[in-house]
């Protein structure tokens, strides 16, 4: 699968998602801000028990794997609906972020 | 900007980004997790004293707008370079999730 | 039982607990802080899709009611180990910060 | 301070901040869960690029330290709050859990 081309399709299949089981009323974006932060604690709980050496190796353990990609996913399909619902390109306004990041935190000189 | 395009070329981008400033030591799997749910804690609370309407309208003043772009765009950039440690694609892995989520929580009929 | 005569006892019991399971070395700071988050986390999903009037009346519903309760167990018994490792006194702290927020934050006329 | 006795008196002290500045409307039990949420991502972000052993000696520095209590702080008071308009008595529901626990996680043998 090319991950490019997939996330206007994931965002629209989202879309249709809720749509066919009648969920939009409760997709505000107050709500999506909560379920995104619910997964992100999940996310957190594999993770915190975890060296920091263990957790560079985490997905050589193909359960713990699963579980990692499972919650990623959570975390960017509420991600991805949270963008929808306010209209914000998730690319867009990371990448230029990104770019004024540049500015305030300077490379070192090679 | 295509939103699509972007993905792949915004993930190499936080990986440049991070070597230039040679910040990879810090960005652990179990580092990252927390600087996104950190950043998940300041767009929580950019909507914690909001009504559901007003969450819903929250992108009608500008100046709140754009604090929920910066928040946004902070939370994708962490979930962006945590994907990219571990080798998730997050556009295949959310793909998948809400596939799988289509057969735990059926559609309503039509 | 009485809350405030117990909240040393308390304290002192999650020190027991984790040394007769030898979980010491697990229970740094940090990754208290994320244990913490793990459980705001569940806490959080158990309120997503509640409107602000189904919040408030959360209690009634005795299946709810013992959810909630048993997240907010997990979150204090996560913050009593963390404030305890830091020798942070929780009501110490908090009763000051609620003084200087009396100054931030200046009540209304009567 | 004693910590013990000072635990009712705080909460009773946050009702009293509240009411004077009218706020008791925007305290939902959800919007209470998302403003802990929010201090425990600040929280999250004090610890989030500090090695283990760097969390361990945190509160050596005298400035770090003080960020650190002024969140546990933030996070406390918001959870004491939430506890009252639940009216859960947090050292009660912890303690029983902690009961609960320790059969779910038997001690090691001495």
């Amino acid at each position: 699968m090319n991950g490019d081309s997939g996330l206007a399709e994931l965002t629209a299949a989202t879309a249709e998602f809720a749509a066919a089981r009648e969920w939009q009323p409760w997709h505000t974006p107050k709500n999506l801000v909560m379920a995104l932060s619910g997964e992100v604690g999940e996310l957190t709980a594999l993770f915190q028990w975890l060296t920091p050496e263990e957790s560079a190796v985490v997905m050589r353990d193909e359960t713990v794997a699963a579980d990692v990609r499972d919650e990623i996913a959570d975390v960017m399909l509420y991600l991805v609906q949270l963008a929808r619902v306010l209209d914000v390109d998730l690319v867009e306004v990371a990448t230029a972020k990104l770019a004024r990041n540049e500015h305030r935190f300077p490379a070192l000189p090679r």
